[in-house]
């Protein structure tokens, strides 16, 4: 596999495939999730799902098909989705009276049943969410960061007023955030968008921003606040409690398939992906070593571990594919990133252990009783997820810097990221990303007031914090 | 609501509304699975996602658009779904070099994938399955029975011989009988299609056949055995331990949104929807009953009684809308279809007690002391869920005929089921269909082997024991 000091991106390109993740599709950037990917996702998605579902939202799920007409009621959004639309023309062996899109997000037809569902002050908030695939033709398509067709979860919520929607719009950011660092160990900045980044249709766009081990920047979720532009569009309208006809206030939010590259970006090596335990498919893989009736007996403790281990709540694998070396199944599970190992011979078998390799974190192998594997397990898993999230936090950190002179600037953004500040003029942005490819990733949350002039064209800065630059996905 | 007895399919289009399950989509044949639809086909999903991955199926995500050449591969595939697809000509703001259909089942873009993943006898069997939704362009469309979009499973199962490959077919059917029986409360009788019911491409087609309140059948899952004609079509092969280049011999399987109609006309009635515990969003609705402080009281309690009862595995729901009358609020969960109800009133709650109202199989209420319902509840339940099965079981009984004239099988067909003898020829079915309505909804497994002559035209009987009709969905 090609190092990534040498090509990042044919790293990755290679890593998803030998992986087993994924796999091209026969129409232009479509992808094939392969079962060790699908899992990755199944994973993620309960973890969100549960998020979603225990702050008051419920699932449901709205038609893949869309009249090109809603589209084009909200001007800003048909803007910036008719250059990604896959249209309809034939259906039924006819050619159709007016074409269908393939959505490529949902908010228009969400917004036409919002608005035959509410009446009264009463209906909100209606609190929306929708596990689907959706479809934006892709130019230059990468397995999982962009590609023509791409499973995620879009929130869809409508408000009384703008408060309660920003209150939802910050909450879903939240949820976000603590899924990409608790879960995916992404130790991801949460912050806004500045205006020429934003959702097509949005008033107001958040995003959470991770750093890549090539320093670029993923963005890995975004809510919107929509303001009233879509209540206008759509007509999504309430009878307040002093009995006034009044606009909706409504937010979509959404995260996709495109989390699962920043996993393997955030976290993967030369010898493969790492994954962390939370959504490692197996979280630990145990080899059972030896031929023959020595074999049997080695396979026979691994299966009997393996049901101690899972007892245990953890996800045990056991690799019996005695026909393989075990050099050749050890390299495959590094490959596959599998959080720790258990190899058992015969002479472990004898000796009542098992060696325990872990993917990354501490060097050389460990002899460990079996006895003490399912107790002591989740520790290690534990410990072993703490550390991936701690080493970004430390490889994010160390790759950011503060930057008050243009040339720092140009020097932080060709390998990490600067904290800089920008007088927030778009032709300006333009200007920097024409020059070091760098783009405002968002204005943290957690910034600290400060002003001063922007730091490329000198003007006064906007936004009274400091804008954070990066080289993106 | 238009009641059962005088037209049952107003009763079903109106009560699918009314209860808030779904919505119409604009798009012809679209349908919304509203928040309350889409939990019963979450609850439904998980138990067949479970028995699917607990028989060593793994989920996997295959691309929504297929090139239409793909299924120009398999002849009678691609004659029988011709007429039902949704094209898309034009994407990213280009007409398309080649059309892309919009998929109405994936066996095609699965063969394909399969050809490239197995070489040896050792990638047997390979088990795919896949959630996804698919599109078939319906003229008369039906909430939930026939939708243009439906959401659905679709196994997909390679193997290295015909036995292997009918041990699927037939595994895959046994998961679907079980599920529509144990969870869905719907005995369905399980049996092969006849010649002229198979699937577009099958070789052998199963399903699964459910009888219907209005005496109509409706087939709610099938299973396919595909022989080698879609390891042809996709050059599906692998080599043998002898060395030798084989075909391999496929299955494919699906369950559908279908489903839920199943369960709707199963057990619905003229005062609503009447769902099994095992499916039912809130298996246990508690009304607290009072006004002013007393509604305080009675609302503290009836939350304190939820978390207890939620505590015991059993979903229960407060129904919290004070500004409602009891009544509204009884009649609305009775149309929902709750099944069991608690009322809990100032009067009640000073004796400890609640009102208990099962949505059927006991006339009247019962007292029953707050303290004991958590313990009580799932044993409550389970005889819901028992009883539904028992009822929908001696409906369908009652309502099968043997029959040996063609007088007795006009007459059984137009009210309910007919077991006959048939010839087995498809000219004589379309006589049948023409005359009666009804068709040949399967050959039982569980039929004993008998012989004689055709009920309509009298030649010797095929099949070696006797045909299920009836008029179907």
């Amino acid at each position: 596999m090609t190092p990534q000091s040498e090509d990042f991106s044919a790293w990755y390109n290679e890593l998803v495939a030998k992986a087993q993740l994924v796999d091209r599709g026969p129409a232009k950037g479509t992808m094939i999730i392969r079962p060790y990917g699908y899992r990755l996702w199944e994973l993620l998605q309960a973890e969100l799902d549960r998020r979603i579902k225990d702050t008051g939202h419920e699932n449901a799920y709205f038609p893949l098909l869309i009249p090109e007409s809603y589209l084009r009621r909200e001007a800003e959004h048909v803007e910036g989705f008719s250059p990604e639309l896959a249209v309809v023309t034939h259906a039924g062996g006819k050619e159709l009276d007016e074409p269908l899109v393939v959505r490529p997000t949902s908010e228009t037809i969400i917004g036409e049943m919002m608005a035959k569902w509410i009446s009264s002050h009463r209906d909100l908030p209606l609190l929306l969410n929708q596990w689907a695939n959706v479809v934006r033709w892709e130019l230059r398509p990468r397995m999982f960061l962009r590609t023509t067709e791409f499973l995620w979860q879009e929130g869809h919520t409508a408000h009384a007023d703008e408060a309660d929607a920003m209150r939802e719009t910050m909450l879903a950011l939240d949820i976000y955030a603590e899924v990409a660092r608790d879960i995916a160990a992404i130790p991801v900045v949460p912050g806004e968008k500045t205006p020429g980044e934003r959702f097509a249709g949005a008033v107001r766009t958040f995003t959470i921003e991770g750093m890549m081990r090539d320093g670029k920047a993923l963005q890995a979720g975004t809510s919107h606040y929509m303001g009233t532009n879509f209540a206008k569009a759509f007509e999504i309208q309430y009878t307040s409690e002093a009995g006034r006809l009044e606009l909706c206030h409504t937010t979509s939010w959404g995260m996709s398939t495109r989390m699962l590259g920043g996993v393997i970006m955030t976290h993967g090596d030369d010898k493969g992906l790492v994954l962390p335990p939370a959504l490692a498919p197996h979280q630990v893989v145990i080899v059972p070593i030896g031929r023959g009736e020595q074999g049997e007996q080695t396979l026979a403790a691994a299966r009997e571990l393996a049901g101690r281990l899972k007892a245990a709540g953890v996800r045990a694998h056991v690799d019996d594919r005695s026909q393989l070396s075990p050099g050749f199944r050890f390299n495959d599970w590094e490959l596959r990133g599998v959080p720790v190992r258990l190899e058992l011979g015969p002479r472990d078998l004898a000796s009542g252990t098992a060696v325990m390799a872990k993917r990354l974190g501490e060097e050389g192998k460990e002899q460990v009783p079996l006895e003490s594997l399912p107790e002591l397990m989740p520790g290690v898993l534990a410990d072993f997820q703490a550390f991936l999230l701690e080493r970004a936090t430390a490889f994010r950190d160390s790759n950011t810097s503060r930057t008050d002179t243009w040339e720092a600037f140009a020097e932080a953004v060709a390998t990490g990221w600067a904290s800089a500040l920008h007088c927030g003029e778009a032709s300006c942005e333009d200007e920097i990303k024409a020059k070091t490819a760098a783009t405002p990733r968002c204005i943290p949350l957690a910034g600290e007031p400060e002003s001063g002039s922007c730091i490329h064209c000198g003007a006064p800065a906007a936004y009274g914090k400091r804008v954070l630059f990066g080289r993106a996905y």
